[in-house]
């Protein structure tokens, strides 16, 4: 294993004290509570939106705080759900009077935990609601299993719930555009490795050369299927059918699209995939009018890629175009 | 070899078709001369930029061209230079009738391939300037080799010089700042393995999984030495050291630091990095009020970061704060 790392027990600390450093003007991090925080608060009690969950899928939430996403972060240890007393400061933190929406990647120990947080809640005066993101078609949504993971559109429901909530908008508003943009999207990775957790030291799993995982989730899960490698047009065909099947968009769909390098995939390929996707997207008469490209919900050295599609209209698009200030994604200021 | 890509031969091209999809709004490419460039000429005839270089280091220079960094851009085949006709291309595509500044890394191909083209221009109504990056301390500047390299410096003289450009300043004070830039700058890289050339197949050298390589360049040169790998904080120390040596701030100077990975350095790692880039730069006694972390000049899906550092002034710091809009950098709009 080879990694700019101290040792593994301070990875996250180390990680989070360097994202702090490099983003003061808008990042705080309260070691105590271990929540990572918006440097001001906001001028108004708006809505807070938190997020939380294992660290190691960087920039997924750390990266997202700031104007336009999200007031607060709890970053667990490595693949590991923060613990419900983090997500329980955090939600104070960011309360402004108004209400916290917690934003829950459909992951068992994320869900528990920030349940437990939300009954510790229950009993002081902060109005909680929460969504569960679970845009992973690749996992069958028939009762048989935990449901399907949260993966690349918890990135959408933070930025679109967020730039609601910086509009002034009350939680039952905010809380509906964050369900709008999950009923509206769907997300399929690939990967081309297994990624290395540093207390681990090793691979999670081997993949051979001439192989490739389809369905792979972010905390070193393997694929549901394993499959001979093949070109980025023939992955990207793959790909769109397996969301656009599911999502069925209407004819002519006006889409977003993320397309999401899962940590170590180099600008080059994601940019390349990117444009094979689109191509197999219009090819089915869909319309893609936004474009997100970088590497957002990863999985530490991963290398592999998803697409999420967002089905817009109007007010899923004013939302995503609306100014952002974060780590990881900024724009109009 | 597993790669997002269709076959080498097409690398290039598929890259700047997602390149270009994905950033309608500001980019648009010209197939026949192979120049990537503004969708929209600027408002007044402002001083034009170009960069080029090999492909495989995107962003670099590719994801810099928008409002307030390149107005065009020359990409070469993988790690070779553009040839001059695409350079002399893009120069009259950048031309506004107030002249043009060359940004060329001191790469030899690069350096001859960009003084061809100035050759050709010679005789057209163009004014033509140009500046040669060369921050890599990691070479001797002793006269014997080729020169130092141009590496993350070549970031921030496209961000600076582009903001002094877009403010309306003439091609001299264009020219002047992008000197500074150069001047006041230096970078050291590290590499953690090699990378893989789509038309290769294979990595360009191996690295034990014990080593690390000082001194690394972005097309797959190894380091000048080799050494036994370190923790993020032995690493930093010794990358700052490297650089600030050479650069030799003043005492409490204020500095800019490019943390940049080399392609696939998750941002996990690179914040890490940043963290004990900082403190090691701290405890000589440098303060840094301006950070930029992420994969910025980079060398396909190696893995490794370098630092840059800047010695800032007001006039540095306030045209590095302008806004920004290209497909990698954003800020301010």
């Amino acid at each position: 294993m080879k990694k700019f790392l101290n040792e593994p027990s301070t990875a996250v600390d180390d990680y989070v004290a360097g994202l702090v450093g490099a983003h003061r003007e808008i990042l705080e991090w309260d070691c105590t509570n271990r929540v990572l925080q918006r440097r001001e608060a906001p001028p108004f009690p708006k809505v807070g939106l938190v997020g939380g969950g294992g660290s190691g899928c960087e920039p997924t939430h750390t990266g997202f705080v700031g104007y336009g996403m999200l007031d607060a972060a709890a970053p667990g240890q490595i693949f590991t759900s923060p613990v419900p007393n983090q997500i329980v400061a955090a939600t104070r933190r960011a309360n402004a009077g108004s209400g916290v929406l917690h934003i829950i990647k459909n992951f068992t120990g994320e869900v528990m935990n920030f349940g437990m947080a939300q009954e510790i809640l229950y009993f002081e005066d902060i109005q909680v609601a929460q969504v569960v993101v679970n845009d992973d078609v690749s996992i069958p949504d028939d009762g048989e299993t935990a449901g399907r993971r949260g993966l690349g559109a918890t990135v959408l429901v933070e930025k679109i719930a967020g730039a609601a909530a910086e509009e002034g908008r009350e939680l039952s508003e905010v809380l509906a555009v964050a369900e709008k943009v999950i009923a509206r999207s769907g997300t399929f990775a690939v990967g081309l490795s297994s990624c290395t957790p540093p207390a681990r030291g090793k691979p999670v799993y081997e993949l051979a050369e001439t192989d490739m995982d389809l369905g792979i989730g972010i905390s070193g899960e393997p694929g549901r299927e394993r499959v001979p490698m093949a070109n980025a047009r023939e992955i990207a065909r793959l790909m769109v059918n397996e969301v656009l099947s599911d999502l069925a968009p209407k004819d002519g769909a006006d889409l977003l699209m993320l397309v999401n390098g899962m940590g170590a995939t180099p600008h080059h390929e994601l940019y390349l995939l990117a444009g094979e996707l689109t191509a197999a997207a219009e090819a089915r008469g869909a319309c893609i009018t936004r474009q997100l490209v970088g590497n957002f919900v990863t999985s530490l050295d991963q290398t592999g890629a998803a697409v999420t599609f967002l089905e817009l209209d109007q007010e899923l698009k004013d939302l995503w175009d609306a100014p952002v200030h974060t780590a990881a994604l900024r724009w109009g200021r």
